[in-house]
Parts: C-alpha cells; structure tokens; sequence
C-alpha cells in the first residue's frame, strides 16, 4: 500500500497546509480517508487518479473533514463515472450528499453506497472483500467520530515448486490442496505434508488512521501492530489542557497510541496552524515512540519497503553503479523495466548499448541522477507490474545480498 | 482596486488550476467574486486577509462556484469574527447556509445579510455604499446565473488651494462649498467661481465580473466602459457549438463584449481543462479586442496602473538608480517609506549611512533587486498608507516628469 497525505492541517487550511486528507493506493484502487477542502486536487497533484477512488470514509462532521467531498463526487460525474462507490460515515452522510446534489441540481450518474454508523456502534467491519477488510470503532472527540484500520488478510505461504516436484507432486489440484494446508497422498500411497511444501502465511499489510479523538482504548485497538498508523497530533505537550478541552491529541499521546498498539510507524499529522515548524511536535512523540514521521503533503509513506524495489533504486546500488563498469545498463533498467522482462536479458543488452552513441561518462551520471529524482511519481502507477517483477531482471552479480534495512524515509532526496 | 484571481478552472480543477474565484481589494475590505473549493486557502497564499472579506458575490449554482463557502464561513468563524458579513447570490443562498451549518452543529458568532435574487429580476444595485455601489444583471446560461459590476462612485475635483488661496479664499466653510459645487461671495463683494477653483470630477474606478453566460445584452451592460473586465472564456472558437449547448461563451464572445462595452482591459478566465495552454484563447480574444489577458492565478491586476506608484518601482528608474549616485537612498525610500515620512530628509540620509557598514557596491545592487521581487506581496497591504503620499517623499530630482504608461502587465518579473 502507498499512503499520500493529502492534507495534514487540523480546523483552518494554512498557506501551506491542506485540510485533512490522506488517499491510499491499494493494488490499483484508492482508497481516500477524510476528504478536506481541495482533496480533489490534491490527488491530481499527487498524481493519484480521483477514478480509481472505490471507498471513501469520513471520520466525522466537522467541516474541515467533508469539505471536499461534494466537489469530488461533482468531478466524479463530471468525469462520467459509473462505477459503483462507497461512503462510510457517521449517521447523516447520505442525507447531506443528498440535499446537496439536489440543491445543485445534479442527477448522479453513478451509484454511491452508504455506510452508516449510528453514534452506539461499537465495532464494524464496513467493508469486507476477499482481500481486505477495513474495520470501524468510534473514538472520543467532542464530537461523534470514527477511526478506521485497512487490513489485508494474510496470504497463504508460498509452495516450493522444487521440492514439490522432488516429492512427486505433479497435478494443479494437488497444488491446490497444499496450498490450502491439506496433505496430499500420492499414488504409490506416500503422503507428502503441506507443512513441508508451502512456507509460512504472509501477514497482509495493515493502516490505521485516527483523527480527531483524545487517546483513548479504541485507538490502540485499531492501531494493534499496523505497518502505519496515521494519527492526528494537533497539540504539542505543553498545550495538552487544550487538546483535552477540545478533543485532540498531543504528539505524546500519539506516540501513546504507537507504543501501545506496537505499530511498526507512526505517521502524525492535523497539525493546529500555531506550529509552523511541525518538527516540534515530531521531537516530542519521538521521545516516546522513535519511529515517528511527519506527514508530508503529496509525500507517499510505503507501508512496506519492499514495495519500493523495482521502484526506487536503493542507494546501496548507487555506490557500486558509479563504481562499477555497469552502470549504464543498471539505470537504463530501470527506465525499460516493462519492455525488458519481455525479451531475453543478454540480447536486450546489447540492442540497449546500440541505440545511444555512447555519450560521455559524465552526461551520463548527471542523465541518471535526473532520472532517479523523478522516479517517485512514476512509481505509484507502475507499482503494481513491477512488483510482480520483483525486481528480479537485474542480473545476480549486481544485486548486493543484504539490503540495509530502510525505513520508507531514508530516501528523502528523491523527490 | 486591486483584482487577485484564485481559481481560473471551469468546472473541474486541474493540477495547477482552482476553481472560479476573483478577490477584490479595494481600501482595506476585500469583495469576493464566486467561492470555488480553497478559494480561503488562496487568499492566504495570494497574501489577502480572509478576515477583510465584507462581501461574496455568488454568480450561481454550480458546485464548482460556491463550493469553498462553507469552508470559508467556518474558518471565519474559527478566527472568531464578529463583524457583519454580506453575501450575495440567488435565492436559496441563506437555505444553503444554514442547511450545511446546521448539519455541521455550527452556531455563527457573527452576522450575515443574505442579499438574494429571484429569477425574475432584471437589474438591482444589491450594495450602495457611500463610496461606491455593485449593481447585478441576470445572465445567460443553462442555469439562473447573476453577473457584477462593482463601480466607485465619481469623486469631486481636487481644490486648487494655491489659486483659491491669492483668490481671497481662507475659511474651511468657503472650501467645502467650492467643493460641492457652489460659487462663494468674499467679504469684499468678490464671487470666486467653484469651476475656476475646482478641478473636473474624477471618475471611479470600476470592475465587472460576468461568468457563465453566453454572449447576452447584459454582459455588455454590465461591463459598459470598466476599467476591468473579468469574462469567460471556456471555450476556442472551434468549440462554439460546444459552448453554446452548454450555456458557454468562446474567448471570441468575450472579445465581443469587451468591444461593445469598451472595457479598458478584458481579462479572460474560466478555460476548459482541455487547454492547458490558455495562450490559444488569448490569442483568438486579441484578434478581436488587443488589450485582453489571461486571468493568471494570484497575479494581482491593478485597475489603475498609478496604484502601483510607490508600491512597486517601475522600471524607468531601475536605470536612473545603476547610473546615479543616490541609489543607495532610493532603494531604502521603500523599504522605510513609513517611518520616512516622519522625519526630516536631511537627518535620515545620514542615519541610513551609518547604520551599514557601507558594503561594496555590488551586494548592494544585488539586495535591492531581491527586495524588488518581494514587493509585490507586501504592496497590498501598504497600498492604502502609500496612496497618501503619493511616493512624493522621492526627492524631486529623482521622479521622471513622464512615466511610459504601461500596462498593469508590463512587470511580470515583480514576482
């Protein structure tokens, strides 16, 4: 999943902050939480397709949470959508989406789907597809407010096609079988285990996203062990009376949640307008819970690193690409990934070399460098054919064994 | 008046256009012509005080010329206004209002006059203040649709006061009669005449806002001789079909405006997200009207290039300042305009000396020109004290006895 805030001020846009919106990529699918004045074009600007939207959850009525919904699905109309899509909110959504469209006129050419929560609901699964769930519990604001968690479910481990042929494995319904945990007995009567063959199940990515509340157990709930939780931080500790007054959340009481949930990061966010240096209220939740972030506008958090590969080239490779004799081929690859995985690599090699006349060595450097720092907005939409790849059209001898293990930041250069 | 556009798209935003929205500053009080999503934000970012706005003007009802209001009322609620705010707008404004505030839970702590129009009117001056009134005229589109002409009202002649004074005139009672017209009898029998001592009345100023319509009568009545006009032009002449079905007007209609009303500048906003060069539709506005051009987000257009006068340097002196000597003291003329003023020229020459260390020569030029480029946001909120005096604090040797008129256009490096 690739998280993109889209707006991380709290109550009152700043000059430079947009009001609370945070889109999420899933396998070619947005998924768009809260939806602030202008997240319309924020999306746009992210470089993330408002067609692609299917879900959007609103946590709750406070303007600058829905501000920018009727102007969304407006363009959604104008854009001639007729896919289906889903709003889940508290009790009272349908209802203004209605008399809205009705005030302006407008004869929605496409289907929404409500999801209603009434103020007594206690926890919902809102949404439940084959390989994800969100789930919703309310929160503790001054006003009727819901916290959302996108789950992936676990995928089943992956079969050892080797060992399995080793051990006669030979049929596709015995594959099947294993795969869904069952022994498989052969012919001559041997049984080979499931155990043996499939590896172990894959956890699904996790995103939890909470704002407005004070801290309270739900949050903790909802945040238990995601890869990311994204979580209001308006205050800093010294105005906490504030935050309680108001319904809000200090950095330390994010860094609470974090800590208590055991997420993996924390990402916070709705900052009130008085901090202009936001990094005072990264200071104070990393004393508590170290793998804190800022949200940053339109800077997309990849809930799993790995999903960079094949995107973003590590800056382990940058070392040995201007080390080494293949660096030429080693950016090119990145730039041809699609049409590379097509042809044989030793023949898509060399036709490579043929087409630039081998310019200088120092034009081609500065080329690459260019490249790289704009890699970023292609990957969200090539994320999805390049992670099948795996990244597995380098050649072996250029892959370092162990890549140092990154937080999804250590590349704040490339944009 | 000083004319910011914020949002230059037609009906959907793109990456770098927002919705319809026009400011006006006019002394101190901001006119917010249609409220498209963010339009708050890009107050802030064009350097306009959201709390000066006193009047909104909403042409109609279309989502993407009224969906920032909401936004922007409650942020003015949030900054704690009291003051009366006017909105004007067709009837069913105050229903909106009040439907989505309530359905927000926000109870306003400040005043709003709804001014609303029924489809059947033909002509209303919805404000009339003492110094300048907004008159409204119904337009032609595919929905009930309001266009504005915001005019100063004309101001008496300047006094003579040197030729009144050998006239025999001295009590402030003679002045406010010249003033008003009538002739004054001196003591000694002497009729000074009003028309020899007054100079010609001095026309408003005058803007007129006309979006969505086809070409129709009104437009041209509402923009009869402004000094500005904002028109749409959603559409190239290509696309008339186009625009007439869908109640649109080409830049060519806009130049078809401009020419019957013999508006002094055409400034074309509103273009379609296909042209992502707007330079197309200024090019076919021009054929037909040569001072046209493209409203540019947040670039300021000055009704009246000698608004400018002190606020912004224009360019002949730039080269009287290189060659001369007293560059040093004209460059700083602006940045201490305000406390220059108080103080005697002699004295604070040399204090300005003393306080640098005289740097060389070049760092100096080098500064003044980055100062220049700032100028232009700090320009409107001075604009009003500058006014007053003139720029006549520039000592007289150094003021070229004619300026080259120019267009408001003609420093597009200010920024």
């Amino acid at each position: 999943m690739i998280i993109v805030p889209l707006g991380v001020a709290s109550a009152t846009p700043t000059a430079t902050r947009h009001l609370s919106s945070v889109a999420v990529w899933r396998d070619g699918s947005v998924f768009l939480f809260d939806c602030g004045e202008n997240a319309q074009m924020r999306m746009l600007q992210g470089g993330l397709k408002r067609s692609q939207i299917d879900h959007i959850f609103i946590s709750h009525f406070d303007t600058d949470h829905y501000s920018g919904l009727i102007g969304l699905l407006s363009t959604l109309q104008l854009q001639r959508r007729d896919r289906k899509i889903t709003l889940v909110g508290p009790e009272g959504l349908s209802e203004f989406i209605e008399w809205n469209f009705e005030f302006s006129n407008i004869d929605l050419n496409y289907e929404i789907e409500f999801v209603e929560l009434s103020e007594d609901f206690e926890e919902e699964r809102v949404v439940d597809e084959e390989e994800y769930y969100i789930e919703a519990r309310p929160l503790n604001h001054s006003k009727f407010c819901i916290g959302y968690r996108l789950q992936e479910k676990d995928r089943p481990g992956k079969v050892d096609a080797e060992k399995a042929q080793e051990q006669g494995i030979s049929e596709d319904w015995q594959y099947k079988d294993l795969k869904a945990g069952k022994d498989v007995e052969l012919e001559d009567g041997t049984v080979v285990k499931s155990a043996d063959i499939v590896g172990h199940p894959r956890p699904g990515d996790s995103f939890a996203y909470i704002t407005d509340t004070k801290y309270c157990p739900n949050s903790v709930k909802l945040a238990k062990n995601t890869n990311v939780l994204i979580h209001e931080a308006t205050f800093s500790d010294s105005l906490s009376d504030k935050a309680e007054e108001t319904g809000h959340s200090t950095a330390k009481d994010a860094a609470r949640v974090a800590n208590e949930a055991k997420t993996k990061l924390l990402v916070i966010t709705h900052f009130s307008a008085r901090y202009t240096n936001e990094y005072v209220l990264l200071r104070e939740a990393r004393d508590d819970f170290f793998p804190t972030w800022v949200a940053t506008e339109l800077r997309p958090i990849f809930t799993d690193p790995a999903h960079e590969k094949g995107i973003i080239q590590p800056k382990v490779y940058i070392k040995e690409i201007n080390q080494g004799n293949k660096k030429d081929d080693n950016k090119r690859s990145k730039k041809k990934r699609s049409k590379r995985t097509k042809r044989s690599k030793g023949k898509k090699k060399r036709r490579m070399r043929k087409r630039k006349n081998s310019p200088s060595q120092k034009s081609r450097r500065s080329r690459s460098s260019s490249s790289r720092k704009s890699g970023s907005s292609r990957s969200r939409r090539s994320n999805n054919n390049n992670n099948d790849n795996g990244g597995g059209d380098n050649s072996n001898e250029r892959k370092p064994k162990q890549i140092t293990p990154r937080t999804p930041f250590d590349d704040f250069d490339r944009f």
